[in-house]
């Protein structure tokens, strides 16, 4: 893969935001030289090796998710966490079976698990995390939940570095591309505190039985706007460095994703910024006098496929921008000035009346925090959903399972 | 690359066309196993290094041909055949500019040509073949005419396989999947005179505003449905083995490309069916002992990637649905029955009046009886439109030129 160079970046205390930086080929081949970034094929599979992809699913169909799970790579794990519906359909066996299949052709092994489980419910619980559960005793509904415990899951598996991608995707190719820039990007922030994070070439709408490539997303817009302001209210520089603050498309080293506290809904993405300028920034004093020694740079790399998934409609949107800024005007780190003027805009758009507050969105203790080791005998014994479908085992070969209980790395945090 | 097992095929003479398999896995990563085809990256950027991509281009944007170039792997050479329009805005002007920015990005080398350049038309004039001149002494518009000098540019590079990917693809990443399933296919199809053809997963379309995921082309369905009859009516057996007659996403060793008559205009792509069957089918006595000798495999492909381009309309389609059957209703090998058949189709179709016989689509003699040095020269010396951007040159690296005076290849046919 050969990325364009990315000449600037901006530092807030460990944090090192780098500028977009466009793919130039998604293969760069046999090719040496200057001016661009390589990365070489054994390097990106060094990578994918060593990383888990999840990818939170909400009631796609089956051949959506094969051609999710047919584009990452196969050194890659995947696991699938799905808050799919159980009714009279059970689309979690559906997807379970789905994902059962393509491992047995693809010789590839995997994890699956349910949000709604009541036994990983119970499991999250024992392992740490009551926050988790709600009034019913189970797992909150919620995109941060789902990657929280995608995150939970990969860390058992003892691999290094975990990306995200969701499951409404129409187009295989971007999947591959996503994970390819997540081993590149990796690969070159050269930290084991790094962030990938992607923003898309373009994301096709129909607009009067036309296609437009529209280039910016509506809620992403807004989310970038306010945390550069952030930034800017800090170094009396206006920027625009920040391209994806709601990058739903996005990589770690487990070493940070472990030490991250991560948000509820759709708060996740944005939060994760603002809990990196929380802990590492040098603002608030920090507790990890690792992470501040060494340096947490964060790629912002734009793909060149178009983001081609189903129109979610207007209410979600709204909800994502109104979830952003509520956790950066709750934010310890946010300057007064931002918070004013954030509240003002609420009341301008019409999400907040005059004198009220926004509502505070829900934030979980880092994984590192869980006991990984009473999380997987928990879900071992108690969640029917989750499954460890194995295609070596399926084709006769000998057993690889993602997870083996003898080495689940000690908790780090 | 993991594609599925083909179990079955069809032999016509030397012709032996396999079943469609499915791409499992864009990248397979460091696997290996039993109950699929894998091809390793090692193997595929063997046959990278020795392919040409072909892109036939006609009034496309530049942000569509910057993405089509991206997902073009580094090591196959970017040949760009252009029939854009060069009025008050020279279109192929910009499309030169962007494919040379593209070689200066990826240090990589590429050739450009414009399809009506006088130069060019002189040029294949002198080479020796008269025919793709239309009566203003140009070269006659056309696809298969567009492909035809893509191929004459191919050969003359010495590399060995040459693979075509339309210019009108707003996913690089599909891109990218067909140059790696050319690559997979040559290399497990293990002939020097092998073919791959692509099967497209499926094709997005606007209906009443919303996006249906239509599994095949109008246009593709009848042509199938006729080189089946085709066959059927020799073997006495119905098959539907053919699933690849209209494929424009296709590629083949140039050993078997350099023989082949290719057809002008759409019937190009069943055309090529066709003609193996005439040279190598073993119903005509075959002037070719070297490949009857050998086997000519066609290998089907169906990617994982939707196909998604810009909607040409109804009147295309019905254009190239009845250029194949011309072409099929016209070939030697066609029996009288199937040929019955097609003219009452035809005719129930109103493509025909009773009595008519369907137009002869035009045809030319192979690209391998052309003389490439004489090509060479003449382009060199005449055709203005003739670029061979090299982004090594351009960043003061040694020059790497697509073709070498000195090692352009004897004629072979």
């Amino acid at each position: 893969m050969r990325l364009a160079d990315s000449f600037r970046s901006e530092r807030f205390g460990a944090v090192r935001i780098h500028e977009l930086q466009r793919v130039i080929e998604l293969d760069s081949g046999t090719s040496v030289g200057a001016g661009s970034q390589i990365v070489p094929a054994e390097a990106l599979r060094a990578i994918e090796s060593q990383m888990v992809i999840v990818v939170p699913c909400m009631n796609e169909t089956r051949t959506v998710i094969e051609g999710v799970l047919s584009g990452i790579p196969h050194d890659c794990l995947i696991i699938l966490v799905s808050n799919s519906d159980r009714g009279p359909v059970d689309r979690y066996e559906i997807e379970a079976q789905t994902v059962e299949q393509f491992c047995r052709l693809a010789g590839r092994s995997a994890i699956t698990v349910h949000q709604k489980d009541p036994g990983v419910a119970a499991a999250i619980k024992a392992a740490g995390m009551p926050e988790m559960l709600d009034d019913d005793g189970l797992i909150r509904n919620g995109k941060g939940e789902a990657m929280l415990l995608g995150m939970a899951l990969a860390a058992m598996t003892g691999r290094r570095y975990i990306g995200y991608v969701d499951a409404d995707n129409y187009v295989p190719g971007s999947v591959h591309e996503y994970c390819k820039v997540y081993a590149a990007g990796l690969h070159l922030a050269g930290s084991p505190y790094s962030m990938v994070r992607i923003s898309w070439h373009s994301k096709p709408k129909l607009r009067d039985n036309r296609l437009f490539f529209s280039r910016r997303g509506r809620s992403s817009q807004i989310t970038n706007e306010w945390l550069n302001r952030f930034l800017a209210e800090y170094s009396d520089f206006g920027t625009e460095v920040i391209a994806t603050g709601n990058a739903g498309e996005h990589a770690m080293t487990l070493d940070l994703g472990l030490k991250l506290r991560l948000a509820g809904g759709f708060a996740v993405e944005p939060y994760e910024y603002m809990d990196m300028f929380e802990q590492f920034g040098g603002v608030l004093e920090s507790t990890d006098p690792d992470v501040m020694a060494s340096s947490v740079p964060v790629l912002q790399i734009e793909t060149r496929n178009p983001h081609f998934h189903d129109n979610k409609g207007e209410e979600h949107v709204q909800g994502m921008r109104m979830q952003a800024l509520n956790v950066l005007y709750h934010s310890p780190v946010t300057l007064p000035a931002t918070r004013q003027a954030i509240l003002d805009f609420m009341v301008e758009q019409g999400a907040l009346e005059v004198g009220q507050e926004p509502p505070r969105e829900r934030t979980y203790p880092p994984v590192g925090t869980l006991d990984l080791d009473l999380l997987y005998d928990a879900l071992d014994a108690e969640a029917l959903s989750f499954r460890q479908p194995d295609g070596q085992v399926m084709a006769g070969l000998p057993a690889s399972p993602p997870i083996d209980r003898a080495q689940i790395p000690r908790r780090v945090a």
